[in-house]
This record gives structure tokens, sequence and C-alpha cells, in this order.
């Protein structure tokens, strides 16, 4: 009996337990496989098949290039004769023969080795030819995955889905349903896996560096998104005890729905409000049916992602106009398009750039085509007319942001009255606070708008000169940096001071542990994704205000980050024991606790 | 008669009048050149030698592939090929021919237009096969262009360099002697041309977009790095309002040399250190020259880089000690590695970033990589037995990592003890305050460290969340931001709170304009390109430190960058007529405040 532990990054709560089923990938991530040797010859004739079927797709895009492509004829047919090379034909044969692997497997041998060869090659003409070969190995390689990718998509029993990475196309092809969890080598708390398995309510585990040479299809995995761990084991002991943990889950799980209508307000009569971060219309309903009272961010990036050409004002008033009535009475705020760095607008060019982070995005962008700005604007506007409407603008850096972006709302303004169009001439407009600067000018920008909302994410991204979706880099990625601590805390105060209120609508609000600290210092409101709601209230409820204050002001004495978290890991199990206590707390870590477990860390 | 003024970035101040040549490039930034009726035919000839010359290569190369390639001889005999289809060879004639324009335009045009026709395939395999054809255009482009490169590189009278953008590699090449300006399309005062132009001396205006497809070689071209501007003319009236404003520069920089050698004293007995940033052994003539007092940056990058393998101690050593010593007695600040993100050690494997400028670099990559770091460290320990030393560890973010170093350094000390190695025992160390982060920690940081130095343009990056060297964010990098200005104040009184001295070793302090801004908050040490100390140096001299900390608490009530460049430049045209006033002073715009020169602004 084995049990194997993988340690990465919980990114979605929860326990699965069940088989591993790999996604390979157009990336290529192309895994191993042992093929029994009654199969050999099957796998042989697949390799065969696939190339034959290559040859076919080049063969007949060779009849239909057009006539000014013709001269160059023989270099596509080099391609078509290099499939046939014993260089790569014969020895991927071989290969499957003699190591009894999978196809794809032998096909990545063999370009590594031609890699090899070329990378000797001095000249670099002919050394970059290699991406020819190369080209032509994917392109089987596409097919023979290809195969596998449909089969793997079509799983017909419940599985857990173990992958290099997981694309947004890859995502909307699952059914959900027959997914009991998510485990990728990349990826982190904030990329885009954890985030579809957070709204999917899955089980997630991510940045399990090398899984994939570990796990094998059917093998019985357990993933414990709560303590951020992949377990392979056919012990029956481990298995109970992830049976047990599981069904705890579900209880408290079950517990805090339950409640999840009450509202948020601390032992001592702090009153928090709760909100949702929503993109789509489809997640309208989870965001009442989890207890959030509004929208607290709503993207807007997805109309102009989503279609060829820029969206009409009118398209985008029938979206927003549905959303704010559906969510009647709760307010929806709603955030300019903060689309640029590593968004991509096929509308709009944006040339490449060197840190996309750092680049032209946002409000930014807006100001620069105040027509595309204006026409989301007055569709916004328009939206006010059905229901409690706020303006977000995102990524300001100073004062004169603010200002140009209000003139540019007022000739939105101006034209709907012009037009006779309804809409709230009150209409709320914050700013969020997510560049360094805008929290050095909290005291000054506080003068300027209704509220802010702080982004967690990008403001400790800057503020730290992180990029949070590298890996390299993210585990310098620290929320509970002192100096974060206090960006936070110097914004609030601002804000407070100038009677406006402050929302977090970064990851940092819907991430239990970081609740006190937000209610030490005096959050007015939450927005997290909808899931997250009901579990965040019952935290909410289960302290007083008072304590957190005194446990943020002791956090503030703290100079590293280290330090801190440890003060509030401590306050977290003397306060909330049956999430954190070290012993019997649902995020501890049951496998690793117990020492007659032979576990494997990697 | 016509005066064209095409507006850039100054990036080095002076005057240069002369004739322009323009540099083509390796990157095939291929512009067009008229070729006269009579020269065609020899064109055509330049051309049809240049494809003989890159088949001969190809064939050379293919006789020398290894044997396990030749299977692939296919491939690259597809591109010998190529080379004589009518569609490149033919076409191109015809175009010389036709259109009257040198070979390598006539290519590219040939390119695009084969760009076109695979842009309409369907089929991403072929689409992708356009990368062939476009390697062997450029390969015959290459050998046209390493023609002219070196026909222009050798050119024999002074001339005003005009090209796309300088690589280090191209500038490496040049003889000083010979150029009178520098202009470029791309860059901003931050990027690489602008600090060799500055550092040599050379007038230099910068970020003058689609200056190629308006300046002809051998006109005659005014580059004025003062205003920023350069101006195509034949108007002997303007021509002689520079010669006489050249004039006036000269005396100017004359008299700033002439009294380089007195202290950087304000007017009321504020005695200002200054230094110069080097990273060359062969600059430290110019730090004595100029005025400076010692080096308070030394880049400590290019060993890395311009070596195969990581240096030895030894190797870094000797570098330092001659440094140190030929200091001596002036004092050394070494920054350790700065290194990764934009730059690249081919020695410590790095992978792509997608944001580099917030990737694993400077003292992150150190702490990862402790004994590339050790090895720096014990090479400037050992150097500080000759002269005064200081250590300086850059991207600190907080007081973890000052810790971390803190004890590498403390290794590389006790391992020097015992192979009896000397050095200064009480060696200081100090951080660049570059990340937010820090300038919010400032207080705790202050206690860690001896000295502060603040690298104000990757701070003023990262506060405003601004790639600097990315053109179409460039307009927003803002030293004067009202948030950077309180930045900068926090650092420096949390410093001087804790008895620690601040200098400011970013572009800022060597920018005359700023002088009394960082004057005002209370900066002890200035550190800059060896050419501007002088020039510092007498602006310093030329106000009362009093004056400077009124005029900073006037800029601190101001809540938008234009408004506090506003009350500055008044404030320099008050007390710095010379340099400044509107009407006169050097730093005006002749040719645009004339009415009656026709001008024309991009």
């Amino acid at each position: 009996m084995k049990t194997l532990v993988f340690r990465g990054v919980g990114a979605s709560p929860g326990i699965a337990i069940g088989k591993a089923r790999i996604l390979e990938q157009g990336k290529f991530e192309v895994i191993r496989q042992k093929i029994p040797a009654h199969s050999i010859e099957k796998e042989k004739t697949r390799f065969k098949e696939a190339v034959s079927r290559v040859e076919n797709q080049l063969e007949s895009l060779l009849q239909e290039i057009s006539e000014e492509l013709k001269d160059h004829a023989a270099i596509f047919k080099a391609h078509l004769m290099m499939l046939r090379d014993n260089m790569i034909y014969d020895r991927t044969l071989q290969l499957i023969e003699q190591e009894g692997i999978n196809a794809e497997w032998a096909l990545s041998k063999v370009l590594d080795w031609i890699k090899k060869v070329f990378a000797k090659i001095k000249d670099d003409f002919i050394r970059e030819r290699f991406t020819d070969v190369e080209d032509v190995i994917k392109r089987v390689q596409m097919t023979l995955v290809g195969e596998n990718l449909v089969k793997n998509l079509n799983f017909t029993e419940p599985s857990v889905l173990i992958a290099n990475d997981l694309s947004p196309a890859d995502t909307v092809q699952m059914n959900p349903e027959l997914i009991m969890g998510f485990v990728t080598e990349k990826g982190s708390r904030t990329s885009h896996t954890a985030i579809v398995a957070r709204s999917l309510g899955i089980p997630a585990v991510v940045g399990v560096e090398g899984i994939l040479n570990h796990v094998l299809s059917d093998e019985t995995v357990i993933v414990d998104g709560l303590c951020g761990e992949l377990i392979i084991t056919d012990d029956p002991v481990v298995l109970s005890r992830y049976r047990e943990k599981q069904e705890a889950f579900s209880k408290y799980s079950l517990d805090i729905i339950n409640t999840s209508h009450l509202p948020a307000e601390t032992k001592d009569g702090f009153r928090v409000t709760i909100k949702a971060n929503i993109e789509m219309i489809d997640e309208i309903p989870s965001v009442i049916t989890y207890g959030a009272e509004g929208v607290g961010l709503l993207r807007t990036e997805f109309l102009y992602l989503s279609k060829k050409g820029l969206p009409k004002e009118e398209d985008l008033y029938s979206v927003y106009r549905e959303m704010v009535e559906r969510l009647n009475p709760y307010p929806v705020t709603i955030r300019t398009l903060d689309i640029g760095g590593d968004k991509f607008v096929s509308s709009v060019p944006l040339c490449e750039e060197m840190n996309p982070a750092l680049g032209l995005r946002a409000i930014r962008l807006c100001l620069r085509e105040p027509e595309l700005f204006k026409t989301q604007l007055r569709a916004i506007l328009r939206a006010s007319a059905h229901g409690e409407v706020k303006i977000l603008f995102p990524l300001i850096s100073g004062k004169m942001e603010i200002i140009e972006a209000r003139e540019i709302l007022e000739e939105a303004k101006q034209e709907l009255k012009q037009k006779n169009h309804p809409f709230d001439e009150n209409i709320q407009v914050g700013i969020m606070i997510e560049v360094p600067t805008a929290v050095m000018m909290a005291d000054v920008l506080a003068k300027e708008v209704d509220f802010f909302s702080i982004g967690t994410n990008d403001l400790i991204q800057y503020s730290l000169a992180i990029d949070r979706v590298n890996e390299r880099v993210a585990h310098l990625y620290e929320p509970l940096h002192p100096a974060i601590l206090r960006m936070l805390q110097k914004t609030v105060d601002a804000a407070h001071a100038h009677g406006i209120e402050v929302a977090v609508c970064g990851e940092m609000a819907g991430e239990p542990m970081y609740v006190p600290v937000l209610l030490g210092m005096g959050v007015d409101e939450f927005s997290m994704n909808a899931i997250v709601v009901p579990r965040i209230k019952k935290m909410i409820r289960g302290i007083s205000q008072e304590k957190c204050k005194e446990l943020f002001n002791e956090l503030l004495e703290e100079s590293t980050a280290i330090a801190i978290r440890r003060r509030l890991l401590k306050f977290l199990s003397d306060y909330y024991p049956e999430e954190f206590s070290p012993e019997k707390g649902l995020y501890c870590d049951l496998a690793r606790t117990n020492s007659k477990l032979s576990t494997q860390n990697f």
C-alpha cells in the first residue's frame, strides 16, 4: 500500500475522491503511457494512421493553395516527405515497440533527439529549420492527442481531472457534473482554473509541479482543496480518513448555506455589506442563492472579448439592463472596461508590450479611446434607469484621470439627455484603488469620488513589483506584507475621514483567513465570488469587530509578513477552531499530521 | 526654403548642426532610398550578387551538416530554390527598376506582399511556412544591409546619426568623434541610446516617431537636445539662430566645467554630496574630471553579461579592486547584481516571463541563487581592503530580504576570514528604495541598514504601474506626480529620523529641473552620470535650501502633476533665468517661439 502526497495550492475548497483522468492538451504536454505488450501493434497502427491522416491533410491543402503560392510547393512537399523520414517514422515505431510507450510520447522523444542534433549546428538559418521538423511532428501529435482529448472530455463517469493547465477553452468544453475535482501542474490561486473551480464549487489544487509524471489514469486520488494537496493512495485507512473529512466539510458547508441569508454582522453589531463579483448574466442566480446583497464588481470585459468588432451601445445596454433588473432591488457596481495588458481586444489594435501589466490598459486605454469609453458609459447610464447602478473606474493612479474620466461621463450624460434617454442623474462614481500612487493620494482622491473599491490583487502586485501569474515570483505575492496592511489601512482611513465607504473586491475579500484583518481595519463592504459568500458571512458573524481591531493593531506592530501570518493563524485557531485548529480544523492536513502514513513531499 | 520641426524627447543636452546619416540596422528597419536612374543597373547587380552570396553560404552549409541531418537536405534545398523563385527574385529586380528604390526596400515590399498572400491561407501549418520565406528574404536583406552598415559606421566626416533605434552593439562599433548628434525614432530619456549619448556628451533627441520617413541622407539637420527637437532646414536664418544658441550653450558649458571642482553647497550652506553612476572602468577618469566625489552607484551587471559562464570571484575582485584603488580616497557604492527581468544572464537559466519587470530579478534572484550572490559579495568585500566601499542591495521590498541578504553577507565574511583575506569589517550596507512597499516600510527598514539610495526610475515605474520603456504609456511616467513626491519625502524623513543618509541615484538626480525639488526635501547625496555633475553642482550652488524647502512645501499642496510642474517651472525661470527663462533660457524653443518660421509638428 502506498500513499503519495503532493503539495500544491488549495484553489477551491472541498474534498474529492475519485479516479484520475489525465487531460492531454493542444499545448502538447504529452504524457507517457505504458502500452501493454498485447496492444503494441495497435499503438503502431494508431501512429501509422495518424501519419496517413496528416499526409492527406497536407496534400489536400496543397491542392487548395492559391496560384501565387504554387511556386513554393517545393517547401510544402519537403514537409510531406519528412513524415516518412526514417529519422521520424521508423524511429517512432521502434520506440513504441522497444519501450512499450504511446505514440505521442515516442514522438516527443524523437523530437527531443532531433532538437539536440540541430542544437549543435552553428548556422542560425539551418538551426532554425528545426521548427519545420517540430511543426510536422506536432501536427502528428495533435492528430493523436486530438482523439484522446475527445475521449477524455467525453468521459462518462465522475472523475478527478488532472492536467498541466486548463485554458478557458478547455473548461468551456467540460461537463462540470462529471468533474469531481481539478488538479493542475501550473497556476496559482488567482489563475483561470482556480477561478473556474471556485465558481463551480469543485475542489481544486493547482500548482502541483510535475504531477503528470507520477499519476496514472484510473488511479484513485484525493483532491484536498482545503489543504492544497493531491494524494495518490490505495490505503483504505487514508481513504476512510478523507471520507470523514469530506463528510465533515459537507456538514459544515450545509450549515453555512443554511445561514447564508442572515446579515453579515459581527457579534458587537458592526454591519458589513457582502456582495458578489460577477461577469456573466448566468451568474446572477448564484448571487441571490448564496446571500450576496448585490454585485460589488461587475466585470465588463467579456462583451469585448467574445465578439468580433466592438459591441454597440445597444448591445451593452441590453445586457447591463437585464443584469440590473434581475438584481433589483440590490445595487450593481459596474467597473468600466479593464482591458489591455494580458487581456486582448480584437477590435482595438494593441501592439505587443514587454510588460503588459505595466502597459496601456483599463482607464488609460479608455482615456485614449474616448469614443470606446463613452459608448460604454452611455450604456451603463441607461441601465441606471432600471435599478441602482454605481460606476467604478479601474487603474486610477491620480486625480487627473478622475477629472478626465468624469468629463467624458458628463459628455455621455449630455448626449443621453439630448436623446431623452432616462438615467440616474446622481449615479455614484467610485474608483478602484489598485495602483500604489492611488493609495498615497487616497486623501485627495476621496474628495473626488463617492466610494473606493480596493483591488487587492493588482495593488499587491504593483506594490511588491511582482507579477502574480509568474510562478517564479508567485511566492513573493503576500497580502500580509506589513506594507500592504499599512496601505490598506491608509486607504480606509482616508476614505472614512472624507465620509465615503470602502469596499474590497480583490481576492482578499473572499479568503476566509483575511476576514478578521479586513474587519479590523474597518472595511465597509466585501465583494467576492458568490460561492464563498456564505462562509465569509458565517465568519463575520462569529467574531466581534473589537477583537479584530485589537488583532489588526497587533499585526501593524510586526515588521515581517512571517510574524504577521503567525499571529493571524494563532487568532484564527483561537476564534475559529472548527476551521483553523491545527488538530481538528477542516483546513489542517490529515495525511501529513498522521505519522503512520508514509508520505512523500515534493 | 523649408523648416520642419519634429518633436521628440531631449535625451542629451546641446546643439548639433550637420548632415544627416541614416543607420540601417540588423533589425531590418530597412529604409527607402531613391536610386538615381544611372545607378539602377548597379543596384540590380548589387541585389544579384547578394543572392549569389547567400546561395553560396547555404550550399557550403549544406556540405557541413551532419550525417544525421542529411535526411532533411530536401528542406534546405527548397530554401535554396526559393531564392530564385520569380515571386522573389524577378519581382525584386522589377521593383528596383520600376520604382527606382534600393534593393533592401524592394525586398521589403516583396515580403509584405507575400505576407498578405499567406495571411489569406486558412491552414495554420501552411500559413506558418511564411516564416521560411521570411527567413530567406531576411538573409538576403542582411547581406545587403551588412554592406551599408559598414559603410555607414565608417563614415569619414562628422554627422548626425539618425536611426530607428540603437542597440548597445551598434553604439560600441561607432567612432564617437565623428558623431555630432543622435536622433532615434524609438527610446525615451532612460533608454540605452539616451544613456550612451549623455555619457559621451553628444546632443541627442530620442522618440522622434516616424522621422526616417521624412529625413534624407545628407540633409542639413539641427539636433536640439535641450528642447528635444530635430529640425530639418535649409533656411539660413534658422541655422544662424541655432548657431547662436550652440555658442551660448558652449559658453555655458565651459563655465560649468570651470567651476566643477567647487563643492555642491547651497547659498545657505547646505552641503550635498555629488557622486557618479558608472559601470565600466574606463568611465573612472570622467568621474574625477567632472568633479564627482566618488561613485554612488556602481552597476555590476556587465561582467555577467559580457562573458560566457559566470565570472569567478577573482575576476570580479580584480575589476572591483582596480576601480576602488583608482577612485581612492573617494568612496564607491557597489550595487549587487541587478539582473533578470529585461536583462539576460546567459549562465543563469531564466525562462521567459510575461512581465519581466515584475519577475525574478535583482535581490530576488540573488537570494534564490546564494552561491552566485556570495561569490559577488566576497569579491566586493575583498575590494573593500583597498579603499572605501559600500554595498547596495537592489529591489528590496521588505525587512526579510535584508535579513536574508545580510546572512549571506555574513557567510561571505566568515569564508574570507578563514582564508585570511583582508576586508573592511565595518563595511556599510544600504538598500535601493525602488519598490513601493519599501517606501511604506521606510521607518522599519531604516533601522536595518546604513543608508538608503532611491532608485527613482523603478520606483516611479512600479508606483504608477507604468513600464517606462513602453512608449505607449511613457507619457504617464511622471517624477512630479504628487504621490511620487510624497513617497520621496516619506523615505527621506524616515531615514533622517533614524539618523541615516539618503541618496538619489535614479535619473531624477541628474536632471537639472529636479534639483530644487530634491534639495527641498533634504536629499543628502545625488548620484548621476558624470557628464551632468558640473551642471547639477552649479545649480545647487545657485540657490538656497531655504527657498527650495518653501518651494517643496508648496508643491506638496498641489494635487496634480500638471500644477506641480507649472509651479516648478515658474520657480526655475525665476531663479535660473539663464537656463529656464521662457524668453532667453537655453532650454527654450527657438524655432517654435519665432512665429515667422514655418513649423510642422508631429
